[in-house]
């Protein structure tokens, strides 16, 4: 009898728990009785270049592990790789398989979005036609929580934490310098069509924080003169202005609101625009309009990266959805993801469920219109209601010499 | 016999620890038996309209004490306010000293840069020429670390753990992001004539991280030629690139590098311009000539803010210096700043001193010279051995319902 080998790999986007869901998969394969666990570096795209590593040679101990879970990032290199449609390319799946029995893999797990489910369900459906006992199982990761099916993401809490975390600085900062001259100040959060992470600055409604005044999520044309006129409002009222707006606002023509300052012209292997400038353009336009002080604040990729603000139910749950497609996995499950369902809210509890990936793939969860005010500029108590609980508990980082320290892979 | 009252304010750019010294004053205050502590709102500026608190309707307890030292960005509010030459208005002058005689006040303690500083020097200047018997004492705060005579100034090194942190994550979302094609990130840092923080990003620079590549202060000219070759250089070593500037470079012409993209149009009351755009300047510049992706990642108002990443060491000197800004004028000091002293480095230990406000004022303290390497492009290991004593400890936020619990003005 062969070898039980899995492999695992990381794709698409970053966020600060991917690699607690590596973790999830490599501790759980170990305990069911796998004998090696690969790892592919840069996801499929790697593997196509047989680039891989044993993780047994990368993980030596339990606190190897929770080093792991503190880690941002793809530990193993991600990619950005969209796989042909089989009958537009059979050899590259051949070259797969090829590796795959070489390897003696039994379980091929992908952590990823939208695009990496895409990737399991192509060689799942591949594996049936042709005969191939592989199993693939795909386990969710976005920080834009646009799975479709599974309650929300992992990913998603600590980005959210992170974002409410530092809205909450940026409002108190700019508390801090608004006497008697007024300043606006555009928060542009990431999340190109879906709006979660940009509600998410409504976290920072506390009992000692206003919160944004505005928010503006992608799934709403932006009316910029009724956006004007709004800030006009606000101005008799108040001295500071804190509006939050997703990167992906479009204009009711359908442009996205970046674009009017020349950004958007970079285009990813999805043909994704790369988006960067909604806030700064948005901050000209008001300076220029109002005349008042403006200031543009993008929290950028360190709002996918700040493991050191990590949400400890989604530390947690994204060890869970590891370790759920390596049992599913072994159980004779394949072309599916794993989910997260919502069990109960108060307390919060949450299970691993499991899809098939051809209900997710390429479906994209956006916020529905009903989570959002009549006038399509904050979010309701229902959205912060399914939020809140993603936020909860810490996960403190291992502090070496005065920073957060992380696990690297040795070459 | 009359009340022994005493007024703090806060002034200038928000840090993470300026409460920290308002915690320092306000208790040393109570327990040198201060009858009252009073806290002027937006510093000076809300002075001269009498805006001001008793701080113990503020703060009832330890715990409210413990709340402030965690709590980023001025609680009182801060202002951009520089006072006129004393021969140029003497009715300021004698407003302000009319309130602090109506508030029976016997000391006033400015937490503040160097603009602050200047406001001190000019009421002790003015008390002690008129015979007026306040005292006045200036308590250091900014995070550009730029005041001359003091080691370091509190905030810096709270905003140095910050942006090596964020520089650590930064450069793990980078890597993972790039296996065949190439990527260049360029980190933009505060600190307009002084590069300290910006050479903070060398401690990303860590067993497990290489840290920056490039690192580019104010204090010298910016190459953008030479800056353009070492790009290409470093591109046939590696695919991931991570270039840290300060907003404040300028070309050997003295221009801003960021006035290049349109930027620096807004000069504040002190006659700074306003910086933004110089990493995406700089990041589409790249882009253009080398035709790879580019990324522009600004740590804006996030590195000022974020007391969520607080070092200990900082937070505890900013409540040393404020608590010894108190002692020195109950002990008939006037006209001087408190300074923090290095006693040792290894330990770390420091001490409260005190400084002549005339020797500081208006003198900006920048990175010398042989503290950069010779082609001015990374910092030398000098750097960072004064720096990283700095960023030791944590002093975790008070965690309610996921979020940073602050303490916030109750009017």
């Amino acid at each position: 009898m062969g070898m039980r080998n899995i492999i695992v790999g990381q794709s698409g986007g970053p966020t600060s728990v991917i690699n607690s869901s590596l973790a999830g998969v490599y501790k759980t394969a170990i305990e069911r009785g796998f004998d090696k666990v690969y790892g592919m570096l840069h996801g499929i795209q790697g593997f196509l270049d047989e680039q891989y590593v044993d993780l047994s040679t990368q993980i030596h101990s339990d606190m190897d592990i929770e080093l792991l879970k503190r880690t941002p990032s793809a530990f193993l290199g991600s990619c950005r790789y969209k796989l042909p449609e089989i009958h537009e390319d059979m050899e590259i799946y051949e070259k797969i398989f090829g590796i795959l029995d070489k390897l003696e893999i039994e379980a091929f797990i992908y952590i990823g979005g939208n695009d990496s489910m895409d990737t399991i369900k192509k060689l799942s459906d591949y594996a049936i036609v042709k005969g191939h006992k592989q199993k693939f199982l795909g386990v969710p990761k976005t920080i834009d929580n646009d799975l479709a099916l599974t309650d929300h993401t992992p990913g998603f809490g600590s980005a959210a934490k992170y974002i409410g975390a530092s809205t909450k600085e940026v409002i108190r900062d700019a508390l801090g310098l608004t006497y008697k001259k007024e300043m606006i100040t555009i928060i542009e959060v990431m999340g190109r069509n879906a709006g979660w992470l940009t509600g998410a600055t409504a976290l920072a409604k506390t009992e000692e924080c206003e919160g944004p005044d505005l928010i503006y999520l992608p799934e709403v044309p932006f009316d910029i003169d009724a956006f004007l006129s709004k800030i006009k409002d606000l101005l008799k009222e108040k001295k500071s202005i804190i509006v939050a707006v997703s990167e992906g606002i479009k204009l009711p023509d359908g442009r996205y609101v970046c674009e009017l300052s020349g950004g958007g012209d970079y285009v990813d292997a999805f043909g994704h625009k790369q988006l960067t400038g909604t806030a700064a353009y948005l901050a000209n336009f008001l300076g220029a309009e109002i005349g008042c002080k403006t200031r543009a604040v993008e929290f950028s990729t360190l709002q996918r990266s700040a493991s050191h603000m990590a949400s400890r139910v989604d530390i947690n749950e994204a060890f869970m959805v590891g370790g759920a497609a390596v049992k599913a996995a072994d159980e004779g499950d394949s072309g599916k993801m794993v989910v997260i369902d919502r069990v109960s809210d108060d307390p919060y509890m949450s299970a691993a469920g499991i899809y098939d990936v051809h209900k997710i793939a390429n479906n994209e969860k956006t916020v529905p219109r009903e989570w959002l005010n009549e006038t399509a500029d904050y979010v309701t108590e229902e959205f912060i209601n399914y939020i809140e609980p993603l936020i909860q508990g810490d996960y403190p980082p291992f502090m070496v010499n005065g920073l957060p320290q992380h696990l690297v892979l040795k070459k």
